[in-house]
């Protein structure tokens, strides 16, 4: 399974200027060979950690932005929800409206302390009740200790896929990766398709960015890409050893997996960057290497 | 480069056996396609760890046992040394004797307390004084924190080449690898030749000792091979990527390296897939993938 993802435009961006920016998205994805698409949902999470490298600025909403300008695409669409931003009222109204090539991602809030308008849980158990059918995924974040165990803990409330974080660090996710595997076999409970996000990193303000989120970078790696005269060359090339590695890794333990190829730049080069990088890995997993 | 390491024979073994030993080594060596041939120097380490898996038991001397019992080898030895056990005359007229396809590489104490006849410093400045044009190196502990600087001080004092500790975290190995490239760029030096020991584990026995011996071992990794039916073709497949992700790594920096198949167990399942592993890495070596 190969996905595409995209942040819907800046709430203030102009009407025609919203639908240029989703025909130009339209036409990419249609060329490209891919499952379905991502909507990410975007939150303020100054609350997590103050120094933000790129200021928060909101989005469209993705589940209009998908209805309202996206409407020539047909094929599945997982819309992320920072479920924190919603009343239950409106995150019912939208599960029970969504469309049935429309699946999601809910996302907790980015720190403990943070005020939320509906809690994870709560988001959970309305899906439960309103929308049993909407697909639903959660979002996984090799970083955090004991994240297996969190894993088991949202497929039991509903999540039938994952989403990781931006990985860069391939053996965490080896570790995270193994350790959910044998936690599931020793419950005997099916392990879920967990789909790894790759993104590009074009300079090191990017790679900045990518660490404030919480992602962790081996130093290698930092490197090669801080010392190269192209680091999104160098980039590139670190996302295809990394998918291949992880194709390996699963292929061999049995685990159900898929690519999430996200494309958060706006600079051209780097959305190119990441549309070649989709065909490759559309590629290597129809050849499995 | 690659080589292939042996332990000599233990110290209580009967001469005859001795004999049929390094027949059957000598048969194995001549039949790789390999450059050269390690002969280890036993220390007891048990300052550093009580508790070692197995016993600690004296073999014969490395430099001995290459010039009375492996007499037909005529390809490049490197002859290890843990210079603490020797007197300086010893060490002194060993090296003044050694023929001119002999290496060495000169250890340490295996702790900083141990009480040691000669200290690596000293053996580095005998060495400088007796037998300058005998290549030296030095061994590599990804796991100690600022080993490369400690590689760039070692070379300093005239190693020419290293020989890693086994490789089983490649990430530490890429960290390391990746600092000591940018510190010699830094320094205008040159980065000498990096031979990476690959060591398979057939046994989780003998993942304990590794593990003993202070290697690193990621957390998947020890799942793989402690859930595996067969742990040796497990341990072989891992071997095999850790070479080629190694490799990659190198060429695409610019790193000149080698390889050291290890072969310390007497199993004969494990000492053939040594050989086996050997000639695969010869493989990827010559035809870089």
């Amino acid at each position: 399974m190969l996905v595409f993802s995209v942040t819907p435009p800046k709430l203030s961006t102009a009407e025609d200027r919203v639908k240029e920016i989703a025909e130009v998205t339209l036409d990419r994805l249609t060329a490209l060979d891919i499952d379905g698409l991502i909507l990410y949902d975007i939150d303020d999470e100054s609350d997590r950690r103050p120094d933000r490298i790129f200021p928060y600025l909101p989005t469209l909403d993705p589940g209009r932005y998908l209805t309202e300008h996206l409407t020539g695409w047909r094929q599945p669409t997982i819309i992320y929800r920072c479920v924190g931003k919603y009343s239950e009222d409106e995150l019912t109204d939208w599960m029970a409206g969504a469309g049935d090539q429309v699946m999601s991602v809910f996302v907790g809030p980015s720190s403990g302390g943070k005020e939320v308008r509906t809690t994870l849980r709560r988001a959970q158990e309305l899906r439960a009740e309103v929308r049993p059918d909407l697909p639903l995924g959660a979002v996984v974040i090799p970083e955090r200790a004991d994240e297996h165990l969190r894993m088991l803990s949202k497929q039991e409330r509903g999540a039938s896929f994952f989403v990781s974080q931006v990985v860069y660090h391939v053996n965490e996710m080896k570790n995270l990766l193994s350790g959910y595997f044998y936690e599931c076999r020793e419950r005997g409970a099916t392990p879920r398709t967990m789909i790894f996000t790759l993104s590009l990193c074009g300079s090191l303000r990017t790679l900045e960015f990518v660490r404030w989120l919480g992602v962790d970078v081996p130093r290698w790696l930092e490197n090669s890409i801080r010392h190269s005269e192209d680091p999104l060359a160098e980039s590139y090339r670190q996302c295809v050893a990394i998918a291949r590695d992880l194709i390996d890794f699963c292929e061999h333990l049995g685990l159900p997996y898929g690519f999430n190829i996200e494309s958060v730049s706006i600079r051209k080069a780097e959305i190119e960057a990441s549309t070649d990088l989709a065909a490759e890995v559309a590629g290597l997993l129809r050849y499995r290497r």
